[in-house]
């Protein structure tokens, strides 16, 4: 056996689950002089890496049990611009699982002044890294996803879920 | 005046617009050992940029004329992983557009071996840089706009345009 922890022994992440604090990377501001739309989604996904940690399914759970999660889909809004010094806080809400996938919902916001600057939707899959091919999670982990599912239930849905690309006039 | 080249002077671009060949960077492969998810939209970026060169709307015509694109919102799905090494090109689908929007559906694709590894679908706002505010299109790029649109209007619309995200079981 390994020296991972189990993830019934891991606190339940606080609802919805706070990032740190990142700062913005100068090659990220593109020739509009504000943070790049790419460059949303390293950030996203860094809190996403932080949140898995608190599940236990970051780099140890590859490790040790050779599954991972790849993400299927990903729906970001941009609703207001970022600079550079900006410091900036995602925080995660983890909407549903069922025994294969996770539906998430992130906010990424000004760390100091609060406000909204972009939002992003994912469904992720949970890999079984030597098939790698979708796999159930195993009972520990969704037992845990499961729980922190409930957590949320009391929590209320933030605004923008479910969206789709389109031009409303056509 | 200044020299930038007049919108109705540069050639059409073919359909759909194919970017160049892109070599993925070491530093966007994640710990699965693929290209993480974020980096696959710097790459549908830069394809942007090199489209918008051939609508006029790129660098030199924020220079001469203030006015630029911000992406409003974005949507990508994840279909085939992709490694360091594989050469990539985007194919990008200008779908639609009003007086001051665009709608743009992309492919990103192994350049050799033609398969698809994942689609971005776009809303993108034109803006006045000084007021930092969206803005119609001046005339000549609205018409070239249009004229792009239209050359679209007989090529078959890919697969997976419009999806949000979601799982289905809830």
């Amino acid at each position: 056996m390994t020296s991972v922890t189990a993830a019934s022994e891991l606190p339940l992440p606080p609802t919805p689950f706070k990032s740190s604090i990142m700062q913005i990377e100068p090659q990220w501001i593109d020739y509009n002089g504000h943070l790049n739309m790419a460059y949303y989604n390293v950030m996203f996904d860094r809190a996403i890496d932080e949140m898995w940690l608190q599940l236990g399914i970051g780099p140890a759970y590859m490790k040790a049990r050779h599954c991972s999660t790849f993400t299927a889909e990903c729906h970001v809004r941009y609703l207001r611009e970022i600079h550079l010094g900006d410091p900036v806080q995602v925080s995660v809400f983890l909407l549903g699982a069922d025994e294969k996938r996770l539906h998430t919902f992130e906010q990424l916001r000004h760390a100091e002044e609060g406000w909204l600057s972009a939002t992003s939707e994912n469904l992720t899959l949970h890999v079984d890294m030597q098939a790698r091919k979708v796999a159930p999670f195993p009972p520990d982990i969704r037992a845990r996803v499961t729980a922190i599912v409930d957590s949320y239930a009391s929590v209320p849905r933030p605004e923008g879920i479910g969206r789709s690309v389109a031009m409303p006039s056509k």
